[in-house]
């Protein structure tokens, strides 16, 4: 192959000078194969080309915000005629209301909206919501699930204090057991059960809800006088055009969004019910961009793209198309992939591969043929996307699992390792 | 006067239904005089159109962003053209690396940059570096200092818990023996001073950082091998092309901005000294949009003004010329005023006013004559406002002054009494 990437290679040392460890946070690649690019020079529709002029077609979507394909004409256009107008102004644009109106319409449970900027500033605003509906203080969440990376939240415990920590109990996601558990822990301080809409965890096999979970973190939320929180930032409108877990007929009294619902422009929301909307006004939140009108804007033309087109039809079918040709795929070549999570947010590992030697060889092999996927987080079929393009990646794949047949047994993901120092 | 107002009014009433208290934050207007809007139509250069299209010349700026001029044409531009090329990608532009560049060469004591959304998750950040580094958990911070709205710093208790608020010492802002008591209290524990680099509080006049203050605030970190944080959110680039303490001589080891340092374009930073590079490294924070190019080309060419243009001699420039000629139209009508903090960053009350009604009467006023004014926040003078703009200011006040001199004994601000129920 004639790829080059001097231009990566010479911003990364650049890049090293002048920002801790040259990137950091979830789009850092330092814990990816060798062939993955860290800097990118344009982006359109399901296509990413990096700095040195390769394409991707890109199964991260940005790790979640690019549903619509980038640069989709419709939410740019309408975030630039804002911006025209004004963005981050002394108040904000009638279209904070417009879009306030326009999700509590989308979202069932919904009957009130507030916007921020990050996913964590919502997933955290839910949590005080709770805390100050309830005036109680304990936060049951699954163990593993991502909701930030605030200090009460993030992974890793650098920087981070005890304190931080405190009033949250775990429990295993899908085990009614354990969440009756962790809820008993609580007792009479049980504030919220936080939920992710299914388990997707780096790493592990997927899961969807059981319904059995989701109604039974429904009824001790009800016993308990607290209030059940779904995280949506990273799921939100990929597997319904309302709240996730109307699904399996359960309603949350609060849920968080980002990510997708302005395909990529910067803004996140907590949606929540009347049950709970005093205690909203008595929580002190801000930002200094979170009333900017163009984010919402944005926002407001992608909601009329989940309202008015069959994208969600299309990337379940497409994420369909791609699981049966990679499964036919790895069966020819002897091997057996764990393929899981909604089709349309797909994790993707090998069976029988506990050192990550074949995922890490696979998804180079995968990247460095222009398929951007990712060995340990789940992915994204975005709207862009087309059967043909689908078709390319079987096609990639089919050679990828070729380069993983030839090297015999490869070797194993030795960067992982550094992840076992930071936990 | 013919101004009406039937837009803001419906829109709030439309507001109310689907947004806490139809509005939150700090730009809810709820606190404010009944003249001032809620919601905006546009914006262009130093002035505000509300949604009934009612003109005002802006002295909040966004609360701060607006340094340059709203839609100033360098920036945005550089924004929609980076845009067209690729915002929210998979992983950041090249320039994340020409800003991090950019931005450690314009500050002194910055050897590495972060970027993030929020002025909070910068100051967020400084305090998880702060405690990595150490390994200790204390931070020493002046009472009724902003530093942000996340549970551990927001001004208001609803939602939040004592453990959000644990290992926190307060001391008196420019008081050395204060600041010295907090530290003995910190003890061997402190992990860091976090200090505004003004006394920039709401409701209290304004201060310059004494001397004294900020450079023994240098020493004791350094007697207990602490760091020093300035946080630079609200006064970044307005005081200085340096770090605010460059002007007293003082060099923080963690520093962290927002606002003005992209006009408005959702992006904020910590930027930090080579000291505590390696806690930066072992911390894990990150957001959805954090490493959004767009965003990151609008503060690089907002930081080329900052560079190469004389805003800041301007802003200073004008904004004693509004001082000088505010004090001189109050004396006229036998007021005084208590004008406070940089001429640029202007806090203007009342003597003698202790309820506030004489204040309130007089921003009511003006904004109702097309300057909008703040009655206890501190405000902003931009480098898109002209003598000529000024001097309008200072006739309008002039007639705000008659209608307060007409009232005799102004109403005290009622709608202050909330503030006291929600600390």
């Amino acid at each position: 192959m004639t790829r080059t990437n001097s231009e990566d290679k010479a911003l990364r040392e650049r890049a090293y000078a002048v920002i801790p460890n040259g990137m950091y946070g979830h789009q850092s690649v330092a814990l990816l194969p060798d062939g993955y690019p860290q800097f990118f020079g344009r982006a359109e529709g399901a296509y990413l080309w990096d700095v040195d002029g390769n394409r991707y077609l890109d199964y991260l979507c940005g790790y979640g915000p690019n549903l619509f394909g980038y640069g989709q004409a419709d939410i740019d256009g309408a975030y630039v005629a804002q911006l025209k107008r004004g963005d981050t102004m002394t108040g904000p644009g009638a279209v904070m209301v417009e879009l306030a109106e326009a999700l509590t319409a989308q979202v069932a449970h919904a009957d009130w909206a507030m916007f921020c900027k990050n996913g964590t500033d919502a997933t955290t605003m839910a949590m005080m919501v709770a805390r100050n509906h309830t005036n109680k203080k304990v936060i049951v969440r699954a163990k593993g699930a991502y909701h930030g990376s605030a200090p009460w939240c993030t992974p890793f415990k650098g920087g981070t204090t005890e304190a931080d920590r405190a009033n949250q109990v775990f429990c295993e996601y899908n085990d009614v057991e354990s969440l009756e558990a962790a809820v008993r822990q609580a007792g009479p301080d049980l504030a919220a059960i936080f939920a992710a809409p299914i388990k997707h965890d780096t790493f592990v096999d997927q899961e969807p809800p059981s319904p059995d979970y989701a109604r039974r973190a429904r009824e001790l939320c009800d016993e308990y006088g607290a209030l059940l929180i779904v995280d949506e930032v990273r799921a939100g409108f990929r597997l319904a055009r309302d709240s996730s877990w109307s699904l399996v007929g359960v309603k949350p009294d609060l849920s968080s969004w980002g990510k997708a619902i302005a395909n990529g422009h910067a803004i996140s929301a907590l949606l929540g019910a009347n049950l709970c909307r005093t205690a909203a006004t008595t929580i002190y939140v801000t930002g200094s961009y979170w009333f900017s009108a163009a984010p919402m804007a944005a926002a407001l033309a992608t909601l009329g793209l989940v309202r008015n087109t069959d994208y969600l039809e299309r990337t379940v079918s497409l994420g369909e198309r791609l699981r049966r040709g990679l499964d036919e795929t790895a069966d020819r070549h002897g091997f057996r992939l764990r393929q899981t999570g909604p089709a349309q947010m797909p994790l993707i590992m090998f069976d029988d591969d506990p050192d990550h030697g074949k995922g890490y060889l696979w998804n180079d092999a995968l990247v460095t043929r222009g398929v951007y996927f990712h060995p340990w987080h789940n992915m994204f079929v975005c709207a862009a996307m087309t059967e043909q393009d689908i078709d390319h990646t079987i096609d990639v794949a089919d050679q990828a699992f070729t380069v993983v047949k030839k090297a015999g047994k490869p070797a194993p993901a030795t960067k992982l390792q550094v992840l076992r120092q930071l936990t």
